[in-house]
């Protein structure tokens, strides 16, 4: 029987959340090993796992030392590789586990958010060689002098797509609890459909948004390496969502996905005289002590007389506007507003690059229904406005129709 | 202040069993590094932290491969080892945790029960030259290609040897629950009394006889490498007793230690034509199923006839009859009689070498009493007797105090 070559998956932490979930995955990853020659599974810790051993450290200290804090977590990820391992020997695969250093993983000389620089892959390539299966603790690597490090958020997905680049491999599955990405948050519509396949642009701005299946930096990482994601489910065998670079000779729609963030707030300081650097004083402030500014409009409200508005997440707004009105006072602005009952949807396609009028057909839907557009923020593939949270719902209902993501694509419209 | 050169410390399951009892250590590992100019710790894996792996690997298979099992359960260690890193920095204490793999450990390139073959010490010196205490994870090393293989039964307390002696201490500390090794069990007589100084040769004899404080191998370890044991309590300041070669010059008192054994059972073949090999074929049966012989007398009843008597742990009574009895009925024996209602006293004592009597002394007082000795088995330095079990309390009350364990050495007898 022809087989493929080589194939990556990754198992999150809730597909490998008890031993019998663990079973589970042995048995899929044993069909793959009939499909494929070579076959390196990457997994996540265990369910809670991690946040158990965070819990440790936290009762030892309330800032622990880093590389103190990776060499305890890394351990969950250890656990669930090993334990995979024993339930593929026990239903007859060859299979080995190796930690992130034992892989050959190799990371800056930081901790807890080093970046991945190279895999010496050839102890993996000398088991897989064997007909083993190859099961490796994801979210780690090694720092020069042989110390674990952990990579940080999007870890484990990281590890695969670096993995696979590695080892030449085409494409990495990303098995989740959800069996791929739609048009929008399924649990807003229920008409939401899954999508075959999505670009990496468009899922890199979802990502950014809010749709929490992938991180931003595995997308970036497969989309630097051209290694194609296929985002499934765990616990059935449909095909996912395939996220590759646009093979298509025309764009079939417009939008491909829309997001709802209900998670943010407004920030505006009126009436700031026109200073240079005012913009850069004020968000260097903000950035000090890690607040993440998301869309920064700056109007000219008369000659010289200047509105800036921002937004920040919910949960940082009080300590923003704080920060905010002291450099208001100090630029003698008029004021500072806030307004935390706002929405952000964004469309986001690929399509809008070649298709004009897109914003424009947003903003009439929008407008049709009486509904009020405070702040717009564009790229080339995404569109983002900003409501009054009231109307969210039915925004995304009328914008999600509106742009027929509610159809199959190849489905009569 | 006059600083001490180097200590190594090993903290056992219990004494690092929570967050808090690791605080404890900590602090106590504090003290160390105020009066030793180098502090290596050596930590088991946290109270139940192993069996709970080990659990998670049953439930996966009956029979998980070796290497996978090490890989799984020397994470407990490397969890504690990290913690009460954690817990020094916490304190002001520069610390750093190593896995085996890391501290230089090595193995055979055998897994779960692997002999440290070396340690190469270059990162743990490096370490402790720039002032950190070094927490080592026990119990493991690496082999040849660097995967994890652990050590087997009195691991910890082996690698806290083995580090000891490849760095150039003189001392190595066991903590533990108890505060010292005692003249017998505490538990069954009350005026037992700790000892100051045991020797190797004595210790090894308790250990073997189940004085539970030390395993056998680290023993054997410390005397092949003349480390000094330190057995004490990790709950209190007091001195426990040290394992080491004797410095007396004159050996103070015959007998050191009494152990009780209340675990064994015995078995008799009866009448067996005497042949060569019998005894051999019996026993290599009884090794076959892992079955561990501990005393075995041969008697001759009559010409060419003889008795064969030996005694089993009680758990193995039943095969270990079954086994016998088939062999008895090919040798044409004429029974085999069990008996699981006996009692092993054994005393010990370096000192008995050069005291004639000792021997003579433990039967005058066990026949005073009208205990009958069943059998007796000797060592240079040890007097086991089998004899009924409910006469064993009495009998070790009787041994203790007729020679005089009962009595601090130099207070007036």
């Amino acid at each position: 029987m022809f087989k493929h070559d080589i194939i990556i998956q990754k198992y999150g932490g809730t597909s490998v959340g008890s031993p019998e979930r663990i079973k589970a995955v042995a048995q899929r990853v044993a069909q793959s090993a009939k499909l494929y020659k070579h076959v390196v599974v990457v997994v996540s810790a265990m369910g809670d796992t991690t946040d158990d051993l965070i819990g440790l450290a936290k009762t030892m200290s309330s800032s622990p030392s880093s590389r103190e804090y990776d060499q305890l977590i890394s351990t969950g990820e250890n656990i669930s590789a090993s334990l995979l391992a024993i339930g593929l020997q026990e239903i007859g695969v060859p299979a080995i586990s190796l930690t992130g250093p034992q892989a050959g993983v190799k990371t800056e000389n930081i901790y807890s958010r080093a970046k991945i620089l190279r895999v010496d892959t050839g102890r993996i390539k000398c088991e897989l060689s064997e007909g083993q299966v190859v099961v490796v603790a994801g979210f780690q690597g090694a720092t020069e002098n042989g110390d674990v490090a952990t990579i940080g958020r999007g870890g484990s997905d990281t590890s695969a797509v670096v993995l696979a680049a590695a080892l030449g491999a085409e494409e990495c599955e990303i098995y989740t609890d959800v069996d791929g990405v739609y048009t929008t948050d399924p649990r807003l519509i229920s008409d939401a459909t899954k999508l075959t396949e999505i670009s990496y642009d468009e899922m890199l701005e979802l990502a950014s948004l809010g749709a929490k299946v992938l991180h931003p930096r595995s997308v970036e990482c497969a989309k630097e390496n051209q290694i194609i994601l296929h985002v499934r489910s765990s616990f059935s065998q449909e095909e996912g969502t395939r996220v590759k670079e646009d093979s298509q000779m025309e764009i079939q729609r417009a939008v491909t996905g829309i997001t709802l963030n209900q998670e943010e707030a407004k920030i505006a300081i009126l009436k700031v005289p026109d200073q240079p650097g005012i913009a850069g004083k004020l968000f260097t402030r903000l950035a000090d002590v890690n607040i993440n500014v998301d869309m920064i409009i700056q109007s000219v409200e008369q000659d010289h007389i200047n509105n800036i508005t921002f937004t920040v997440n919910a949960d940082d707004l009080a300590q923003a506007a704080a920060i905010t009105q002291a450099v208001a006072d100090e630029l003698g602005a008029k004021g500072v507003v806030t307004d935390d009952n706002i929405a952000k949807l964004s469309i986001v396609g690929v399509g809008m690059i070649s298709k004009a009028g897109i914003a424009a057909q947003m903003f009439e839907v929008l407008g049709a229904k009486g509904i009020n557009i405070q702040l717009i923020s564009t790229s080339e593939i995404k569109i983002s406005c900003v409501i009054e949270k009231q109307f969210a719902k039915e925004a995304l209902v009328l914008l999600h129709s509106a742009f027929e993501l509610d159809q199959k694509i190849g489905s009569p419209s």
